[in-house]
């Protein structure tokens, strides 16, 4: 066996990884390394040709009869039932259709609403700041507060004035994990209602909405889902909530009934009371084309490959650099999301000088340098070359140039 | 000079046409005469090749860079600047982004704040159910109600309790169109906000919220403007309320400074605190491009197209096809926008029988016949072809078909 820092071992396990081929079936640029795939998924090959074909023969040919030939109608379901077995959702509790945001806000006041006897949002400070921003707004609408947990214990927040926990199962800064069960458990046990934002683990960790009798989730279809820039959000409902559920945007598309164009709204079964107007049928088709790369992909081995990237990423940085950076990625599997995130003084020097080299991580503020391994399409020999590269950076001190003083960058 | 009901006529009319160039930026298929074009517009010609660059060579090859390199940050903004000039509003004063269903609940959330001492949201009943079903809404989720008033005059349901006054500009089913003007002041004599759906008029009739002095105006783009199927809706705010506006949905893309990503909200300047997430690129951008078609197009000529088509369109039915239908648009030019329908108890059979003939109109319940005449594509020559075909699908009967039976059709 090869020593765990050659090059020839990263090969070799990409040589033995169960997803050695889902990576042809992306169009990433030759010689990029893409460690962003969290912020932005890589474009499927297929997604072009997808994209043309509704533009030029569903809306260009068959205009308005395409909403029943082509099957726009349909089209925010048939992706919905795609993302439902990635997070352990049955069929028919996921709806799919505005921003992350408006989702957030969305499920943020029906979850509020089950608990009408209570008056507090907790959440995590270190959460991704929208839904920080969104709990806030809602709070201020609907006469609530807004109660700021330690991410470290989000449970000993809970009271009996707490209507709803809402944390992010991957924390976008750190790459830390909630345990999706016991966290869910707790809430459930101080009479909170449980959201989860899986912005950040759907599509590269696993996820069981279901076995965690989660309330409601909300997640981001962009990042390892691949949909595009901007592509809409998805929703999970419970179904021991379909029926009891309502949201305030009460737009024609979640009407029982919207084609007979009545006057007063009447809610739609189950999940379909939380959609609000039109699909955006160019962006719904691209991300369901996007999606085709899981057909027949295992989250096990999704996992197994994420995990396989980061350990690596982790030891090779820390083999080649030692006492360099501060890891604040957890080291347990258990905790560890699909990315690695260091801590270092000239962290926005580091990553402006590895997009340089072609490897793209990106910066957060204010001094750490993120790096997401999408497992579809990430190599352990990316994960190898990436490392050289840094060390090159740090060995030609790159990462001090004054082009990169953070002070300039913010814009 | 030939008689008003001949083809040759028509032709003239169109070589005369101030919008004669206009057509060919359209890539409608060979033959379809399309006059759902107020549902949904046609394809502009270089919206394709816009669309595969933005997927392939911004999104494939740029990734998370293109917020900066391809200008996605600024998307919306370059959208809405385009769309202020079409609807008289001044720079800075629309934003883009949201579904039309979610614009409206913002906007009239944050319209009823404005007015905190009075509890009703005054809309007409003949409204696009989305107004009516938001409002309905946004009613129970902040203790106000819904008043419904005769859509002939709006105003008498004013008094001092009036938050809001949303009515809809050009009327989806009618055709019928408000005066901007006298409404708003109506509005405004009654200490009311006046929000103005602008779905079927702006890009086919002339709109001035700044001479109107508007509160606020949201509007639908995959209509006259062409944006494509789902295509993001936009608001207008009166730059008066810059400042002391405020809508509950706090996403991060409203906030000041989103990128350094604070913990706590707080509004961007002027409408960017009425956006909301991360902005929808593919659909933006296919919409930036298909916005060009309206580059030099002058208002005026857009007006006098669209009154000369729907002219001749009434003209001709009436002349060919006498008593057979009642018009229930306006036949005064100041009071009809750029759709004709007419009351018909076979509407539906004859609507989907001249489909089978490739002249699409569309069915409105419950008898309604409507015909929406986009003046940059639809041309006095389509206008006569289809009152030709209308005719021949009377004589032949073809309406009648078991096939058309309305009560079959509602799918």
């Amino acid at each position: 066996m090869p020593e765990p820092t050659t090059r020839e071992h990263a090969a070799e396990l990409d040589a033995a990884s169960p997803l050695r081929h889902t990576r042809d079936l992306f169009a990433l640029p030759p010689g990029r390394i893409h460690l962003t795939g969290n912020s932005l998924g890589a474009l499927p090959r297929h997604v072009p040709e997808r994209v043309a074909e509704v533009v030029a023969r569903e809306w260009g040919d068959q205009l308005i009869a395409a909403w029943n030939t082509a099957g726009w109608t349909e089209l925010p379901w048939r992706v919905a039932r795609r993302i439902e077995p990635m997070i352990g959702a049955t069929p028919g509790t996921v709806h799919v259709g505005d921003s992350t945001s408006v989702t957030l806000f969305k499920t943020m006041v029906a979850a509020a609403a089950l608990r009408p006897d209570r008056n507090v949002i907790v959440i995590e400070p270190t959460t991704f700041p929208t839904d920080g921003y969104v709990a806030q707004g809602v709070a201020q609408a609907f006469g609530l507060q807004v109660r700021w947990c330690d991410p470290a214990d989000p449970a000993a927040a809970l009271d009996d004035d707490v209507a709803l926990l809402s944390l992010t199962h991957v924390d976008f800064r750190s790459g830390a994990m909630y345990d999706l069960d016991t966290v869910t458990r707790a809430a459930h046990d101080a009479g909170a209602v449980m959201l989860w934002d899986l912005c950040h683990s759907a599509g590269a960790v696993p996820v069981d909405v279901s076995s965690a009798d989660a309330d409601f989730a909300v997640g981001c279809t962009y990042k390892y889902l691949n949909g595009g820039p901007g592509s809409p959000a998805f929703g999970y409902v419970a179904p021991r909530l379909h029926g009891t559920v309502r949201q305030p945007i009460t737009g024609w598309w979640g009407h029982a009934r919207p084609f007979e164009m009545r006057r007063d709204y009447e809610p739609g079964p189950g999940v379909t009371a939380m959609t609000v107007g039109t699909p955006p049928v160019l962006a719904l088709s691209a991300l369901d084309a996007a999606l085709e790369v899981f057909d027949g992909v295992s989250p096990d081995d999704v996992r197994s490959t994420s995990l396989s990237l980061t350990d690596l990423f982790i030891d090779l940085v820390e083999a080649r650099l030692p006492g360099e950076f501060e890891l604040i990625t957890p080291r347990e599997h258990a905790r560890r999301g699909s990315q690695v995130s260091w801590r270092h003084e000239r962290a926005y020097g580091i990553v402006q000088a590895l997009i340089a080299r072609d490897v793209v991580g990106d910066f957060r503020e204010p001094d750490v340098a993120r790096f997401g391994f999408a497992p579809l399409y990430v190599t352990h020999t990316d994960v190898y070359d990436a490392v050289e590269q840094l060390v090159q950076v740090l060995a030609e001190g790159e990462h001090t140039s004054p082009a990169y003083d953070v002070k300039n960058a913010v814009t």
